[in-house]
């Protein structure tokens, strides 16, 4: 990788990787397909295969190789153990889907939608593809583990990156978890939220691969840099990702543009909103994301108090703050230039989608 | 233990053990409860606690730890590693009773229905409950693997345990699987059937347990003795507990004693039965299956059919085949003659729940 701030070194990188990651998947499911010795499970592990290698940006397992070969890991079996991160990414998004009953995932139908095409006319099909759908994502959780657990590396770090990935998937379900209570109407104040974006998306996305990636070159001391980095690129990513949500096209969410709304998601551009308005306003805030199924002129006014109210400009002033921070302490690492350079241009490349 | 096989014995030691399964649990507990820090999460990783240590007979970790045994392992650092197979059963309990619709396990509310109680009266209630049962499914398989990470052993042999216990939760998933496609009304031939009961029962309850144990010991050959009786006896146990499940009370099973036949699960029982018999009555055994909820009437008419086809004896048969030769298979093992004593009367123990 060149050293030079240029976008498109970085995005060549970023491509090249992503390939490598890709073709690490196929091998693994390769293996994996040929020991499903009955066609109606086969069918499902070959559904899981295609569902996680179509989509996704690799943005957690490109995390787990840059920061080994920051700290001055060389071979390719990093890409081996890199993948684990993507296989707990289609577990979370299988189960998440079942959870907030999305029908669309990554602009594609999710997985429950996708078995219910695979089963056919069963009796009692919606549930019964729901049920494989929780399997599914079982298996793929379990992988997760396998695929570490069979990559090609010293039995002390790898222990290490798996103590790391047990603590990243934990933290993820708190979170999880904490979102669902947060749908079901329970209120959460600002700093559970923060708290909640800070371990469901920061550990799982930034911090954690972050670390596996450390403990498999070996580096186990001197990493709180790094540790900060990661928290506060991530809050920095949840909160564009909300603000995505809100004020995104179909295309730029993957799912349908009210899906946030009508799931009734506190984010922080509504709570700000709640705060930053009066009775009538506050109270129409909260009766529209209590009530789900939207109306396009009540999303529109809602867009529009957030906007009017400063309560966009506070998340965007908490992005830009979180990703400035992030980015100093990266040059306070111990580490390789090339790699290092890369994650400061990546902090800015997160929170680069328009709105 | 003695080495007599005095019944007594056995079960003495058995209950010794189970108390210090149990004292681990609740150590393991005790550390992953101080991590949670907001209420709400809080109060389901509390009811999975309870839910883990209240219930179960601890058959698997009491296997692993008389393999450990068996084969010279002598620190009590083996139930902190043991317990991981007691929280991937609460994983697989709370996933499976989502799956199928049941409120009752082990004589009490099954986990989603728990957490009914816990949220009280929100929005969407039934849905919310199922979708935090989830995610404590989720939590419930990471905590399986971080508790046997987290267990004082080398590095080599913990890495081999780990291997095993992917290679368990695997094997059990796609056994669910199958389970699913059966119940939704597709066709299993015997072989489809055997081949789900081998994988699902005898790899999770006795094969996979056992071999942990080994690893954990240090041992890595001439296994192959172990695994033809956990094969086996797996097997035995899993006919045994279909027979219960058709011909047991609502004690003995733990749930409605209709409910397998409401699930349409297509037991070994009936598939025998559908052989034995001709085109009427063979028809009303597929319809009853198919169509659940089934009448008081047509249960006993069933259970009828399935004793008087012959269907019953031939369970029976295999079932006393399958332990006999188990049994002959840890004459041959290269270990302590306590443990061996201890596994050849446990085979008989398995099964003897009466019918």
């Amino acid at each position: 990788m060149a050293d030079s701030d240029g976008q498109e070194t970085f995005f060549a990188y970023m491509e090249n990787e992503r390939k490598k990651i890709n073709d690490a998947l196929e091998r693994y499911f390769n293996k994996v397909s040929k020991q499903v010795n009955d066609q109606h499970m086969g069918k499902i592990v070959a559904e899981l295969r295609d569902y996680t290698l179509s989509g996704g940006k690799r943005v957690r397992p490109i995390l787990i190789v840059a920061a080994y070969r920051m700290f001055g890991g060389t071979g390719d079996e990093i890409y081996d153990a890199a993948i684990s991160i993507e296989l707990s990414q289609s577990f979370f998004l299988i189960h998440d889907d079942i959870m907030d009953r999305s029908d669309l995932r990554r602009g594609k139908k999710s997985f429950h939608r996708r078995v219910e095409d695979i089963i056919g006319n069963v009796k009692d099909r919606e549930h019964m593809a729901e049920a494989l759908a929780i399997v599914a994502g079982d298996l793929a959780v379990d992988y997760t583990f396998e695929s570490l657990l069979e990559a090609d590396f010293p039995a002390d770090k790898k222990l290490m990156a798996l103590k790391q990935l047990v603590e990243i998937i934990k933290v993820t379900g708190y979170g999880e978890g904490l979102d669902m209570f947060s749908s079901s109407g329970i209120k959460l104040t600002k700093n559970d939220l923060i708290r909640l974006h800070l371990r469901k998306t920061a550990k799982y996305t930034l911090e954690g691969p972050l670390l596996m990636g450390a403990y498999l070159a070996g580096r186990t001391h001197g990493l709180e840099h790094l540790k900060s980095y990661g928290n506060l690129v991530g809050l920095a990513f949840q909160l564009h990702d909300d603000v995505i949500g809100l004020f995104g096209t179909e295309k730029e969410i993957g799912k349908p543009p009210k899906s946030d709304v009508n799931e009734g998601k506190q984010t922080l551009l509504m709570i700000k909103a709640m705060e930053n308005t009066q009775n009538e306003i506050r109270s129409f805030i909260q009766e529209t994301l209590e009530k789900g199924d939207v109306s396009d002129g009540d999303f529109e006014k809602l867009k529009k108090i957030v906007a009017e109210s400063g309560s966009l400009d506070y998340s965007r002033f908490l992005i830009d703050c979180f990703v400035a921070s992030g980015k100093k302490y990266i040059g306070k690492i111990d580490g390789n230039d090339a790699e290092r350079n890369f994650l400061i241009w990546f902090a800015g490349y997160l929170v680069s989608r328009k709105y």
